[in-house]
């Protein structure tokens, strides 16, 4: 049995603008929502983005209820194909949108300034071995980007760190192809995979390009 | 080095509305989201809430960039503290929203219909047997939540579904409270918890009051 | 040495009001308001409104601790810049809030039936004697907004107030822009000016439309 | 004619929490508001606080649209009576508080951490030569408190600093006896002034007790 005497009410503040929205959004669209709950979600696109508060994945793609089937971790990392009876909360996540959901696209969504790419360029330069002890969750999950790490080109910190954010994208989509309900379903068609990365500060958004093998801005 | 021959271009009404986000909302909002940039996050607030595509974090509380820190996974569930070196994305998540961004609270926000939820209930009610499969990532992802099956109320499978729902957040909180990053911000009172249950259809929400033991609608 | 033997201590219902407070939006909150202690403030918008009673600016936003720095004067006017060495609070107020706190949104929100600008309206149409005495603080203060009494359509008396209450705070936008800190924030993009007239009696919330060039409701 | 071609539309989550409000709280009291509109504002008090976001005059004291006639400025100052048909912005809103609405209630409200009194502290201290200049609004505005920092008590700075910060309030009410009309209608019993602190951090509100002569929580 659980015991949460820790439970708090919410603040006030969230719940007046829960009033707010279920008097007005809610109003609006509860016909549609009442749909989506009877019938079961129908997403178009899975979205694998940051916890970062300045990323808005809804309010940049203009999506709506229903339709993106979004996973949210740190640095947007999806850890390679490990069947091993363990936990894999992303895994999961992935599982669930490509063979119960069906989704159609799958996109990887990195962004600037990002505190987990950073960590992890930090750690691998040797600057944080806090991240490197066994019970910093932090870094172990970060050592799903590590591998990056490597191949990165010379230049100044900045540089290299923009280096790496790009390539946690790129990672993560060879890592998706690992999953083998993935590749198959990329390979008859059914989903294509995407990376982009958001500029937080100018707005940018730029695109991998598989043709010139870059980002390219939209 | 990479090999991301399959990445695709955006689907084209994607980058339409993006370019409509940076006309409008972006340019609106351009100092703040540069000043984001700059000195960086600060969020009030940690949300763990579920991957569906029918739950809207940020429309329900009124949201803008910079307030919510959210981590989105299947059944919005935290699993115990197991610092074993392994890779734990929600565990990962909690202790940077905890002890790098101090976030002041951290909601834990279930739904209605939860597809994972309803996995798990099939599951330990035998009737799912391919989620039993080790190399089922959403079955041994749902086993954090298994140990709440045994609990549950006598009745219809509607009822204990929606039981289950709500046991996962309670869950989740008690999970919470075996990281000790977790434990000392509540016990010092930098960090609150809060449990909160969102009706998809009714647009309902209810709030776990530890004093009542129950959720309450707000 | 200051002689304040004439201040009182608070009325017994504030008291118990604030008691309220404490233990309730306080104690849920207390990790927050530590935190802005802590680190400081770092309010998104500055809003310039009327002391007026029925004018709750927090409120209408959905705002809470830390989201707006607020000053409050009679009939939400800005002078014009005028850096004499003589004590300018709302011109303090602003610098602070350009300068210091480099809030990204600056609102100048004005409203229905607004005594200060009545007050100003019946001074140019010669009823208010009284208010062109140099000992009145509230006429001198009401002569920022004089100029525009010149311009207003024709009409009967509500209609060229309201008018008047409009073009105080077009008036008051037009002054920002002459303090050098708040133009060259707005050129570089980093500062968005807005202007907002709320209804008290119905509740109507109108924003200035840069290329309508009027009030139009949201 | 005003040119206002820099006003901006309202960020898009102001606009949607707006139209929460209108929904909610306007909808259950409008009422109230249309016959606030009709009769107009009746307040029983005027509270003069500081712009400070951390500042909730109407959360702390739990009041609701009528009831407080608030002006805002840095650092919750008021200066002497000084009829020289100059802007005085803040003597306006004290002379049209108790000349024209009849506050029975004059509340002058600090608070910890304030920006504006650190920044005079800083100033008398020889420490921030930039407040000294002609052209700083703050550093001028400031100048009110500056005579308050010759009697401060020895000790450490944040010891220091926070006697300054209820100096500001005790030399504001001393400046507000300096106003005719705020005299006699102290003297005719039809007003009260009073002096409180909030402690931003631990939410304690301490009130100026003219017995003891100084502040002591309620």
């Amino acid at each position: 049995m659980t015991d949460t005497s820790h439970a708090r009410p919410l603040p006030e503040y969230l719940i007046r603008r829960y009033h707010g929205w279920k008097a007005t959004s809610y109003e609006e669209n509860k016909g549609w929502y009442k749909r989506l709950a009877d019938e079961g979600q129908r997403p178009r696109a899975m979205v694998i983005s940051c916890c970062d508060s300045r990323v808005h994945v809804t309010s940049i793609f203009g999506a709506d209820q229903g339709e993106f089937f979004i996973h949210r971790n740190i640095a947007n990392l999806v850890p390679p194909y490990e069947p091993d009876g363990k936990q894999h909360g992303t895994s999961a996540a992935v599982e669930y949108a490509v063979t119960a959901l069906k989704v159609a696209h799958l996109i990887v969504l990195g962004h600037s300034s990002c505190g987990g790419v950073q960590g992890c360029y930090e750690m691998c330069e040797g600057r944080a071995p806090e991240l490197e002890e066994t019970s910093s969750f932090v870094g172990r999950w970060m050592d799903i980007l590590r591998p990056q790490h490597g191949g990165l080109p010379e230049g100044d910190d900045p540089t290299r760190l923009r280096a790496l954010e790009k390539r946690a994208i790129l990672a993560s989509i060879d890592n998706l192809m690992t999953f083998p309900f993935v590749a198959s379903a990329v390979e008859n068609g059914s989903l294509t995979l995407h990376g982009a990365w958001n500029d937080i500060s100018t707005g940018a958004l730029e695109v991998w390009d598989p043709a010139d093998r870059e980002f390219l801005p939209v």
